[in-house]
């Protein structure tokens, strides 16, 4: 199933998508509100009731706005060098333990609205990634069963301040900049695609920049939930950006940083594709 | 003023305290509600009618339990390196750029409530700090105009896992454990107290381990806020740590980590004191 989230007529809706056409979840499922997290905490209960809504839609996609599925993620986590290519053209040795910085849960944007190119800094990159959603979640939870504990998929774009992700040497603050976690278009559920063997790319103004493989991950999304849960209980609607591919900005020569006007695509096979536009950040 | 969030007869409440007793904000101020982030959202408006309620108190403070007073922050913020003593005994130079990294918001926990030694790990220690509360929050708020922005100051310890804050250079997963940030025991009005000059101190088993002041931080609160906020909107309950003096058991020789049974206190001039018990962590 892919479930959005989604604004029509001044109203913020769930539904459920088949790509094509919307069947909203607040409107036919009594109590089932608009809080993205809330339907998953009681995804048991919901789910089925869910699934059979497609046969009487509501919507063209075209009439609505899609939104980040969660508006505000308890906990948006991201793991660096996790792709062999990656770690190869920042000029780091293949990591022994899983490096996560965070992101903040106000960076969290929807999957085509503007991405801010901040006043702070003119050194912005794009990251495509495959994006986990936290379902069940809970703490100490076996790389075996942590399948269990992802609810499903999105795509997403760890956009990047790279100087002021690398001046101290911790990452997150240059990670964290507002708007600079696009996700989406919808959360596509776990059941429905094997994401260990998903294409993934990205393109600036329609140039590819990059294009791999999730099967070439190093830590998969099952021993990230093993690993991070060992020290933190996670929860529904946490999120994991579970690493980028070779071919950022950054490791170019010269860089080539995103500037005003330019156009990111990622795309992910299996679950669609995020959109963003660079816009200067006005200060408000 | 003195506002606390605790624990009575099984309904937690929002209240103002003098240190002694306790005045119900969330009985005695109709729509108050017992959420701290929007009782600060609407302080210019509820703050005034906070300030009369002391007069006629409701509970004495030991008839309840003082919990932490933002149950889920939604950033934590902690900056590393920021007295010079400390920096010192870590062995690195004085930072030229504010170094931060992040604890997961499931790290809060009450200024008295037990702190896990983790499964994961036996390198547990302390960080006594001052803990700096958003109020009207924003983004790019000049250092002269920080003051503003918070809302008022807690004693906190950036409890640190240090085997997996330093492993992968990126310290936020050694922060983030379940537990690990403990503050309170209420939050002091910024109007109340010069967050400049108050007395730091940290004892384990009543052994002083820190003793500094405020006035020793390298970047004042106001810098920090002025130097996140570039990158991010602050909003109101999101939390500064803003950084720990020397004296902490890891940089003793040998290091002195905490174990089993230890009770760990911290307290600070002018707001009062936390004092968390180390329990072994227990699976569910």
């Amino acid at each position: 199933m892919k479930i959005a989230r989604y604004e029509i007529a001044g109203q913020i809706e769930l539904g459920i998508t088949d790509g094509q056409s919307m069947a909203s979840i607040s409107r036919n499922i009594s109590g089932a509100g608009n809080d993205m997290i809330a339907l998953i905490q009681r995804w048991d209960e919901l789910g089925p009731q869910v699934e059979t809504l497609l046969a009487n839609p509501d919507h063209a996609l075209s009439e609505l706005r899609l939104l980040a599925p969660i508006a505000r993620p308890g906990k948006i986590w991201g793991i660096g060098l996790n792709y062999a290519d990656h770690a190869s053209e920042a000029g780091i040795e293949l990591p022994e333990h899983q490096t996560w910085f965070v992101k903040a849960s106000t960076s969290a944007n929807g999957p085509f609205d503007p991405v801010q190119l901040p006043v702070a800094s003119a050194a912005l990159d794009y990251e495509a990634e495959l994006v986990a959603v936290i379902g069940r979640g809970g703490r100490h939870i076996p790389a075996e069963s942590a399948g269990d504990a992802i609810f499903g998929y999105c795509v997403g774009n760890d956009v990047s301040v790279r100087d002021w992700q690398l001046r101290t040497g911790q990452f997150s603050i240059g990670k964290s900049f507002d708007s600079h976690a696009p996700f989406g278009p919808w959360i596509v559920t776990a059941d429905e695609i094997d994401a260990a063997t998903l294409g993934i790319r990205s393109f600036v103004n329609g140039e590819m920049r990059q294009n791999s493989n999730t099967s070439h991950l190093i830590f998969s999304p099952a021993q990230q939930v093993a690993h991070l849960s060992q020290a933190m209980t996670l929860e529904a609607g946490d999120l994991l950006f579970t690493g980028t591919p070779g071919g950022v900005g950054a490791a170019m020569t010269p860089p080539r940083f995103l500037g005003e006007g330019d156009v990111v695509r990622v795309e992910i096979d299996g679950i669609g594709h995020i959109e963003n536009r660079v816009e200067k950040e006005r200060p408000a």
